[in-house]
């Protein structure tokens, strides 16, 4: 292959700067002011501003050996909005940070910013300002994400009540399968480079784990039918890990029943493959980016009408515990094995 | 010594974030929901909103060699507000993500948060939000600050008017001065690690290094004046660097008197013990985190009551360019030598 490879520094700052923003258009009318300046400008017109931040690096939350680039860009914008969402509120604008070491060209950075303005524009924000470093090692990357929703309509983690239903949106366990498939290609590729790899009828999981979406339709159809969750978060670091923090913050106990925990027969199948239990996938493999949440139960005949949710429990008082209720009909104390960033 | 040390994974990431969050007390109205959930909710009652972000990266914008840990966490933040201050915008809210390596210690990360709560105090900001990670190598900070402002009164950097005069808070060069101190100092040390340190008399400008405030009282003179300025940004990079760049932005061209650059007198006597030209180091230092702006001639009057800020030049039409005219009554264009995030 004979790639055209551009040094960032043949660009200075304000160059990249300029080539990764010259194509901008503005989606939100609260954008006043975007890239250009000291800093961005917002009119949220008597709106509540949501604001939510990550930071992303190389060797620790992506592998670029099997993680191309635009996906990388893609998913980074998304996991901020997730966070958005899981407070029910509208993403507008994001701000995005890039470290880089001088292993990456500038045709790479392209490739991570064609997945930044896709996002951007799937979801409807804009990109309004930013910052390029310089890093030693590997790739960094920080994400602010801003968002708005009307006074008041924002919904907490601490908020959950007794009785009510514990629901998940979409289908859990297949970013973690996805993640399994690669790492295994990766060591086959390592040990012998030439073998093609199996990615067979794994599209789905691996789709899951590279280039996730966020619960945006979930949260729109919260506000067409009138549902407000009682309390509600992101699924990041397993069901497991999020339903215990969850019950936590808002001292409640939960019965979640095994059986009704979401897991799309793809997953089923790759997990049967590699003799993983796919429950325990769903409950603490993360990266899924779907809603936990819970609402009254006088809500459940409008939930049912969305297939795309599932309720898989019910809050109980605090002192009752967290359990699961296994398919074979036994009753286990909840444990967090979800991902810890200082524990892997 | 005896210096305790606890090991960040002990904690785990949540209690980490709890740890360091446990005595945030709320500063501002308009934030309604701070750190702890998905992500942080701010009113801005009719305000707009201004936002900036950047991200330092051990090595790169920082030496853990001579940076006190809680110097580092109070200027990861002044840095930010200078950019909002630039803006004209008052400073409200600013989230703080975080990489570390296992090699920083619980310990060293109080310390960083010792300094970053001493400089949200000072500015009068709330921290609503974070994240943690894990970093394979050295130290990394991403801040994102919020500001507020009535609609319509930010002050970008592409509106000076031929005639405007062209203004600097503060002294210049300081900064840059702080930085060949330490650096030869860490020279020496890492020659002769028993020779103790002279850092007689250069305290002002190492402290403009490590410890930078950000231009409040400056904003607040112009609020209380009834200045609004034509155009303004922070100067960073050192004042030919920001200079051009208002320049170009505005389509203006200037003459900038070098006699009339503000240069501290503590800075003056380090620039002549190192045989450096103090009109180069502000010229072409950086991090000095003074305000550049463009005010109409007519606002002279109200400027000279300030003995903060000082007239350095005036903006002419483009064609006649980027002058500086020396002490010595000659006149040269105006080059960018500053800092550049690329070519180090």
């Amino acid at each position: 292959m004979n790639e055209t490879r551009t040094e960032i520094a043949s660009l200075g700052e304000f160059g990249l700067i300029d080539h990764l923003c010259k194509n901008i258009e503005i989606q939100n009318a609260s954008t006043v002011l975007g890239v250009g300046d000291d800093a961005a400008v917002i009119d949220h017109f008597g709106k509540q501003t949501v604001v939510t931040t990550d930071l992303l690096i190389e060797g620790i939350h992506f592998d670029l050996m099997y993680t191309p680039l635009k996906h990388l860009g893609y998913k980074s914008v998304v996991v901020n909005l997730s966070d958005l969402y899981a407070m029910n509120a509208i993403p507008t604008q994001i701000t995005m940070s890039i470290g880089l070491s001088n292993r990456i060209s500038l045709e790479a950075i392209e490739e991570f910013y064609e997945g930044v303005y896709a996002a951007c524009n799937k979801y409807g924000v804009d990109l309004i300002g930013g910052d390029t470093a310089s890093s030693q090692k590997g790739f960094i990357i920080s994400v602010t994400a801003i968002g708005e929703l009307t006074p008041g309509n924002f919904v907490k983690r601490s908020t959950a009540q007794k009785g009510d239903l514990l629901c998940v949106s979409g289908d859990l366990g297949g970013a973690y399968l996805g993640l399994v498939i690669l790492e295994r290609e990766k060591k086959i590729f390592l040990e012998s480079p030439g073998v093609q790899p199996d990615l067979e009828n794994q599209q789905y999981v691996i789709g899951r784990l590279l280039k996730p979406e966020a619960a945006k339709e979930t949260i729109e159809f919260f506000a067409s039918s009138g549902i407000k969750p009682t309390a509600m978060m992101d699924i990041s670091d397993g069901l497991s890990s999020e339903v215990l923090h969850l019950c936590k913050q808002s001292n409640v106990g939960c019965v979640l029943y095994e059986e009704k925990i979401p897991i799309h027969n793809d997953a089923r199948n790759v997990a049967f493959k590699f003799e993983l239990d796919p429950t325990a996938c769903a409950l603490s493999g993360g990266e899924d980016y779907e809603l936990l949440f819970t609402v009254p139960q006088a809500d459940y005949d409008k939930l049912v009408l969305n297939e795309n949710i599932s309720v898989v429990g019910y809050m109980t008082e605090p002192e009752k515990g967290c359990k699961i209720l296994t398919k074979g009909g036994n009753s286990f104390d909840i444990t967090a094995q979800g991902w810890n960033a200082f524990q892997q």
